[in-house]
């Protein structure tokens, strides 16, 4: 059988098989980032995304914008669990025509939005490749208390996006601010049950928090905050790298956050019992059901 | 000026320029590790390595023994500060042709070491790519007294390396034992002065412990403990992917470990004052200085 049959998902589960972990390990595989035993008060968080050329950015892409994405990925993983990036390594894979200016401009929109999210770069390593590979990992920080997995949605809880979902394509991807400040307003503010950053679409990543979560969803179609750049409402539910956050909490602090009135934050639907799956509701009150999705291809 | 030219040391100096770290970071670029602050008593270590198809191991490899190799690489990182590897994450770059096969063996190659030095596999990253790549990061510790850079070799230290040397070409590259136990036992019992692993060849890395040190060595070839894979001296003192230790210690420490006669352990020379260079002397007493290198080609 070959991997792409498998698709990512299904490879995840498979190596998640016969792992034994130590009581250091608070999550392993299969939450945006590992959670780690740190110190009395707080957990470490660690993460890491690779983007290749060709697949996660264009071969004719500014360097600097690749940069600020490979740094900007991480960050999302890390906002995601509701905490605080602090240091990260980057292993770099680079053609050999490859120009030192390409480089230094890679570098500057890494570093300079490092700087100013006070994150550390502390290391790395580099290797001839075909093609312009990145992996960067990162730690982050996070209060035990305000920690938020993928796997505690509770009935009722009401849904939640930041910002704007859809057409991430046509350069958001690229240039989009990852939510930690959001991320952290909610974590230390609010009682955040379950928490992802949308990253494969919205119904994949929310079908990732409902079979964690063992929930199922309604969705209100016309509550999606429908981004400028959004070909269509199928094209934003099913398009990838929004990196915004996908959240869910219990209808009483849902309630006190809809009262701060902050436009950043649109409630989308609720958590129901996992039996009925997911649910989209259209603006005439037409229903159809969404499949719950487990597999990615390659 | 394309990068080739500028090499990848002279990249990394390059990176190394502008970055403002806080204190939470004790050795950011340039050691095996990046040192971060953890508890009371201990240092973590972080570190990454990429391993790239056709250039750290052929298409043809054994699966089995390129997932072996992505997590010993690292492990050699971490017994290199005198370390001690707790967790990894992988990401994975896949060709869409890749059978289910291949990584499951890729995986068990990784695992089963992992599983032998208790190291938990906590999460990852797959993309799709052209050819197979890997970057492994991981996470260690140390007591804050056992830690080891490279940069603090002192005049009359003696120079050592664990194992043999050369031909690693031929197999033991992807078969090494990274040298975490040897670490231990001499961080355990040994004032270290400096170490490193031998991942560019003893020539190589040796410089990189004089120029961060400012130090000279004198280095006696027939002390060498070449490899019976080892193709002639000069290859052994110039190939990569040995992964033994090449550390340093004051001369009394030096008698001290010599007299438990441990055969892994072979003195080969002694460091002296910067002005000298690297400084090889022959069986019959002839001398020739060896340049210090800061260079390698991509």
């Amino acid at each position: 059988m070959l991997i792409s049959k498998l698709g990512e998902f299904g490879l995840i589960t498979r190596l998640k098989r016969r792992i034994k972990l130590d009581s250091s390990v608070v999550k392993g595989i299969g939450d945006d980032c590992a959670v780690l035993r740190f110190t009395k008060d707080k957990y470490q968080l660690f993460t890491c995304d690779m983007l290749v050329e060709g697949i996660d950015f264009k071969t004719k892409t500014d360097p600097y914008l690749i940069g600020r994405k490979a740094l900007a990925v991480s960050m999302s993983d890390i906002a995601a669990c509701g905490g605080i990036p602090k240091h990260y390594l980057v292993a770099l894979g680079i053609p050999k025509s490859t120009s030192v200016k390409f480089i230094d401009r890679f570098f500057s929109g890494m570093k300079n939005l490092a700087r100013k999210n006070n994150i550390n770069f502390v290391g790395g390593d580099i290797s001839k490749s075909g093609v312009l590979t990145i992996d960067l990992s990162m730690l982050g920080e996070v209060e035990k208390k305000n920690l938020v997995l993928r796997s505690n949605a509770n009935p009722d809880d009401i849904i939640f996006v930041t910002g704007s979902i859809g057409g991430s394509i046509h350069g958001k991807h690229l240039k989009f601010c990852p939510r930690i400040k959001e991320a952290r307003l909610l974590v230390k503010n609010f009682k955040i049950n379950s928490m992802i950053d949308i990253s494969d679409g919205l119904t994949q990543d929310l079908s990732h928090i409902l079979k964690t979560s063992k929930k199922g969803a309604i969705i209100y179609e016309e509550l999606i905050p429908l981004s400028s750049q959004a070909g269509s409402l199928k094209e934003a539910l099913n398009s990838g790298e929004d990196f915004e956050l996908l959240f869910t909490m219990a209808p009483k602090e849902a309630k006190r956050l809809i009262s701060k009135k902050m436009e950043i934050f649109s409630p989308i639907g609720k958590i129901v019992d996992g039996k009925y799956g997911m649910i989209l509701v259209n603006k005439k009150g037409g229903v159809r059901k969404e499949e719950i999705k487990g597999f990615r291809h390659f």
